[in-house]
């Protein structure tokens, strides 16, 4: 942490910038290793160009805050008090002057920064976003580490779920069965709604599980991930369930050479909106354009969101260590869908698929 | 919705509010009908003192939208895109002259707010919060008929984890076998990180559930609910395992009667201060009071924590449909924790209580 935590001061005294607030729970988890979710309650690191930083928490979480390694100052904060009046006796205790301010502009909420703005006045307020990008996106021994134990759990998820596909089950009874088995192995919470889809249902990118029963000649979608230690795994599989189409087949094939061809791609250096353009092309080709809606993939991390963007239109290139996932889809809605999706790392070499479950077009008996 | 809507667009017209930005998918959920995440990507409602309103989504969310029952205009954009051009190209059309703005201030991020104010440049910004809060607090037949059927989920939950009891257990086992009925009926998503906590972890008021086992002794904490429909459940219970201590007895005995105090003093008209005042009292006369750090409650509805704070300080009065929780406690790190939480519903003449589980003492065999 306290390497993370130079980083960041390093950059504030290179640019001149004196004072960072610091709020969403994934970057205080990244530079403290505090991870919370303290809902609607402030919870802050103030870090400075010149002296030490603190951070703000409610105080029934103080303990656990410096149990996660937080070495700083705390400022525990009741119910019953605003935490922006410490905050303030602070500031001007330390007889803070701040001219230029670094917030998290995306994810601060324009009421945060208001009351923050009635402590100090700074000449300009500035985004911290970028530089924390560049620091999250490349991924140290230890996150890969994590992320890769991550994506074997959303791979044993996928083998969880065909082992509970069976002629008139729903897709809330198999999706129930997934989250069961890996809570069992400690996963407190799956990094998004778990998304498991029959039949022409797998046709819209982003539908609702519920009732819908499986049938002969169903496509199955499994989306699912899950958080360990603070870090995410996402993963597509789609199959066919006892029979198919030729057109099914098909439209399986394309997809899958549109993701083996953006893998392939993945290779330090390489342009990140190529990878995008590749996918894209050969699904076009194959007469699919309309089908595909949306990006290549995100990059993946503490957030099972995160920069980079795999979209076309980006030209920044790929950097050994980054993570991030690749997932080209084709949704027809009277046939339904497929998508396939890996967890990628960027290596020294090329690449490693961290999700590793086969990409085989599979007919599930 | 329609009623809703012209509700908000009535206050726009009494306030002079020209135009009204929101962009939660709590809030527009409540006015839309429409109940999607779109994470990072911009999803909005516009509306005005003058003109119709409009809607900004995903290109890929919105036949969802219309079909969740969205009139106005849908203004949908691909990953490709930038929405605030589309936004911008509207406001240009319209010839919108844009005084003064209100937004969700509270939950929108700086970022929002700025490209915002790149496009219209009003005198002055203004919350929304204050009137959506008095529009939601107060809940209609439709949404008292969900948030029991919820409730009425969470006290089956319940049920279900202390069937799963036995020596050995882990709580990562028993949650996840509450989550797995529960997802078994239904339920996509729950309202919160459920917690099951045994022994001495009870005696965090934020603790995380793990692989700790169950022993003779020990207090089982459950805290748990349901998302139905887009509104939330809470519940908590405490039990003891086999046997107890008269120390547990009277933690228990103590809370449960902070908590019917409170119960007793929901009605219509009182202060919602007083009913954290009352608990606390009851709780600090028994010797207590420093191991009660938060407040009493909070609202609930379609946040699972949401408008109004149960906080000693409230001095706003309970108003008949206003739905809220109960949850006093007792920490104490060596011994372990006692919460016992319902939800909340104020009727014209009195209470009644949402979640029906039995608070008697019980001691589980």
């Amino acid at each position: 942490m306290q390497k993370r935590l130079t980083k960041l001061t390093n950059w504030l005294k290179e640019n001149e910038i004196d004072m960072c607030f610091i709020q969403s729970k994934e970057n205080v988890f990244y530079l403290t290793n505090f991870y919370t979710d303290p809902h609607e309650r402030l919870m802050g690191l103030f870090l400075f160009k010149n002296t030490e930083p603190f951070f703000v928490c409610p105080q029934m979480e103080a303990s656990q805050a410096k149990d996660a390694g937080w070495d700083y100052q705390i400022v525990g904060y009741g119910d019953h008090e605003n935490p922006w009046d410490l905050i303030q006796q602070i500031v001007i205790k330390q007889k803070l002057s701040i001219q230029t301010l670094a917030i998290e502009k995306e994810v601060t909420s324009y009421s945060r920064v208001e009351s923050l703005l009635q402590i100090i006045k700074p000449g300009q307020v500035v985004p911290v976003e970028n530089i924390l990008n560049e620091l999250r996106v490349i991924k140290d021994e230890k996150e890969v580490s994590i992320l890769k134990q991550a994506a074997e759990l959303a791979d044993y998820g996928v083998q969880v779920g065909i082992n509970a596909l069976k002629d008139g089950v729903s897709e809330m009874e198999v999706l129930a069965t997934i989250e069961y088995e890996l809570k069992k192995k400690g996963i407190r919470e799956m990094s998004f709604s778990t998304m498991v889809l029959f039949g022409e249902k797998s046709g819209q990118p982003h539908g609702n599980p519920g009732g819908k029963m499986l049938s002969d000649g169903d496509f199955v979608l499994f989306d699912l991930g899950v958080i360990l230690d603070g870090y995410c795994s996402d993963i597509t599989r789609t199959f066919v369930y006892k029979s198919h189409t030729e057109q099914q087949r098909q439209i399986y094939e394309t997809v899958l050479k549109a993701q083996l061809a953006a893998l392939q791609a993945s290779k330090a250096g390489n342009r990140i909106g190529e990878l995008d353009s590749l996918a894209r092309a050969i699904i076009t080709d194959a007469g699919y354009g309309d089908y595909f809606p949306h990006r290549l993939g995100h990059g993946l991390g503490i957030n099972v969101h995160e920069y980079p963007s795999m979209s076309h239109t980006n030209d920044e290139v790929l950097k050994e260590g980054m993570v991030y996932t690749i997932e080209p889809g084709i949704y027809i809605p009277t046939i339904g869908g497929v998508r396939i999706e890996d967890d990628v790392l960027i290596t020294k070499n090329g690449f490693e698929t961290l999700t590793k479950f086969s990409k085989e077009f599979t007919i599930i008996k």
